[in-house]
């Protein structure tokens, strides 16, 4: 199966981009998160070049220190639908939470969705990391790191057993003889759990791939967990192809451990591409970048991981703040790296707020070195491939479609068709069986 | 203002039709419900007939008994958004429930589809009248009725607080002085009410009309009251001009009373027309749909408005069987009517179910004889226009297209095009002031 060693590429649409300051790069669109042209553009040449995904994230709080794509911006379930119908091969997911919402809607959304774009749905399940969502959706607070992640477990249980609700024959419509299902085929879940009851059945069937593509982004040990219990694809951010290869190996073992096939646990570190024509220029775009951000920007963007901690009372030279616990709750991998890393560098909280957010990493350099790289990781097993971010767009997505791809397909490790029309289909992910049609077979004695 | 004179149409779009053995009729398209082609096939015909807006339903709740469009439907907030790249003047408007949703994520998602069209989405605001609805949301019980509304109206108030969250010139986008939005002009709601509690601001700007349009179709007494309160159209069944003329005085006044211009809240009775060449033709249609139906089907489709009560233990041919005040939790206007008819009119079992399922109405006949109705209910004062809906589609819905409209067009009591580019444009509405801004203006004594 050649298509298995083929390289995966997600492409994460955020707006103007993941730097703080990329609206005031010269070449931002400066209302892109709420600009529908701009991302069925992108999302069209994501296409045009044989992306497997775009992703588009979210979140449930804001404030005045947010980023400014997070402000205004489309809600992700209906920037999906949206986007479906202008493509037709291209993955569609985004982030939704399973700490602020109900499994019998959401399931219902996604697997619209996956009607709607014919099998092209993910879904990127959090638990939400920031606190002040209890605020907007009436709770008195925001529940504990490792209750999010039970709760989610038990809700995703839910959801594929939602999606399970129609056997694919289910639905005969044989107008003469009036049978419209075939009712034995038909199934109430009847969940009654810790912290969810839920009767079904779901009033939707399933879709070409069967069930949406799920990913998982928490690199915490429970997130780790869940990904190695429910993920088809994992985001992470590594700094190196060390860090990468432990990070994957950890979880493909706990998924291996837990019954599953590793290989169908795609992991795929962040990468974020700054690309020059010389290693020269590749570093002047790079600081041109950084130099966009001012401190206290910085010091907004690394709050938001510490439930909108205000770092203006430390002082800027001084050794990073001793924060305890603080910010565990919400982030707790990306404060605890925070934590360490400031400790062991040495950093102070000038430079440990820089490197957050606009810190140096692998991927900067001509074409041929970011796809050496990437080539690098991938082959080494350290990834599946990569998510896809640009610190400022479009300039980041065009870079690498236009300069680093058309490496990566001259050396044969990314594709140059869509193998499938699904994403699972792309994705070399297999289309799950029914549970209760599988029973059936099962009971057959096949 | 010659516009506010015109007829609104809206057109109800479910699937094989309203009637329960719909998709057994020889022009069906089987799998309606769950047929993109097919829903963007009718929305286009609808834009290029110049409607107001393309209606989708919704439930929370099925079982073997549900009417077959509702066993495998698309749902409806996704729907809107990818319908909405198929069209450019149309109305979108759909169901959602208040009862099992949370205000931030739904005034978020109606919200982002109005972006998505560019200020042509519509909420119907229902609370939910399936009682089954709870066992799939982790619910003890489902709420009781006026429960229910209390609750959406806190509810809608939150939602209009939230699309107040930005006013218009919230985003300066000033990449040279780097500032993104005026924090002046960002909002927080701080609600603290008797069901939700939710800080805002929202993470959505307004939208070209200012907010969706607000549906109302309960006819209860706390549904109307309801209605008068917030609806911009209100839904509803009324037999005949009588009792349309009743039912519009009544709300109108209510809304009055309320301080709301009573102009401002469109009355639109539900009408479904069967149209023949002759008189006779008309009947010929009318007597193959009702004959589609079986009797316990017709059971069934009443049974639903009664919390899924099994019929068939009774005497069909026995007077309707005294039930006391039970189903007036779930469908209370709806339960009481069939009630007071089989009362008044001493039908049996088999009468009522019948009538419920397939009964005669006033929109039965030649093109010119329902337009005629329609004219006189119009242009009597007794509704502002129609909310169509086909008992067996597409076919009823290309019959009034194709026969009665250019009548209508014809006599000048419906648009020839569309006057606006967003839904309360074409309905002659108002867009609102955003709260904050209005304040400021007054306190400037403008």
């Amino acid at each position: 199966m050649a298509e298995r060693q083929m390289m995966r590429i997600g492409t994460f649409l955020a707006g103007t981009g993941s730097n703080m300051a990329s609206w005031r790069h010269p070449t931002a669109v400066l209302d892109a998160a709420i600009n529908l042209d701009y991302y069925r553009d992108l999302t069209r040449r994501a296409e045009e070049a044989k992306l497997d995904f775009a992703f588009f994230g979210d979140g449930l709080y804001i404030s005045e220190k947010s980023h400014p794509n997070f402000l205004n911006r489309f809600e992700p379930l209906t920037l999906l639908a949206a986007l479906a119908m202008e493509t037709t091969h291209i993955g569609l997911a985004a982030t939704l939470s399973t700490t602020y919402s109900d499994p019998f809607t959401v399931a219902r959304q996604f697997m619209s969705i996956d009607h709607i774009s014919g099998g092209r749905a993910g879904w990127n399940v959090v638990t939400s990391p920031l606190e002040g969502s209890a605020a907007n959706y009436s709770r008195p607070e925001h529940p504990a790191h490792d209750l999010r992640y039970k709760m989610a477990a038990e809700y995703i249980e839910i959801a594929k057993g939602l999606w399970d609700s129609w056997e694919n024959d289910a639905f005969i419509r044989d107008q003469a003889r009036g049978e419209f299902i075939d009712p034995d085929k038909m199934h109430r879940l009847d969940h009654v759990g810790e912290f969810f009851s839920v009767q079904g059945p779901l009033n939707i069937s399933r879709s070409p791939q069967g069930r949406p593509v799920l990913i998982q982004a928490g690199s915490s040990e429970a997130g780790r967990g869940f990904a190695a219990t429910i993920a088809d694809a994992v985001f992470t951010g590594q700094a190196t192809r060390a860090d990468a290869e432990a990070f994957s190996a950890d979880v493909k073992g706990r998924a291996a451990a837990a019954g599953r096939n590793p290989g169908e646990v795609l992991i795929l570190p962040g990468c974020s591409p700054i690309v020059g024509r010389t290693p020269e220029e590749a570093e002047e775009k790079y600081l041109e970048i950084a130099g966009l951000v001012e401190i206290n920007q910085a010091l907004n963007y690394m709050g938001r991981f510490f439930n909108d901690l205000d770092f203006t009372q430390y002082d800027l030279d001084a050794p990073f703040p001793e924060l305890g616990d603080f910010g565990r709750n919400g982030w707790e991998s990306s404060t605890d790296s925070i934590k360490k890393t400031a400790r062991e560098k040495e950093l102070s909280l000038r430079e440990m707020a820089l490197q957050v957010s606009t810190g140096r990493h692998e991927f900067i350099g001509t074409a041929e070195q970011v796809a050496d790289r990437m080539q690098d990781w991938f082959e080494s097993g350290a990834c599946d491939g990569f998510m896809l971010s640009g610190a400022v767009l479009p300039q980041g997505f065009n870079d690498f479609v236009d300069e680093v791809l058309p490496l990566l397909k001259e050396r044969g490790v990314f594709r140059t068709e869509y193998e499938s029309d699904t994403l699972r289909g792309n994705l070399g992910l297999p289309i799950p069986e029914n549970r209760y049609t599988a029973a059936r077979n099962a009971g057959a004695g096949r």
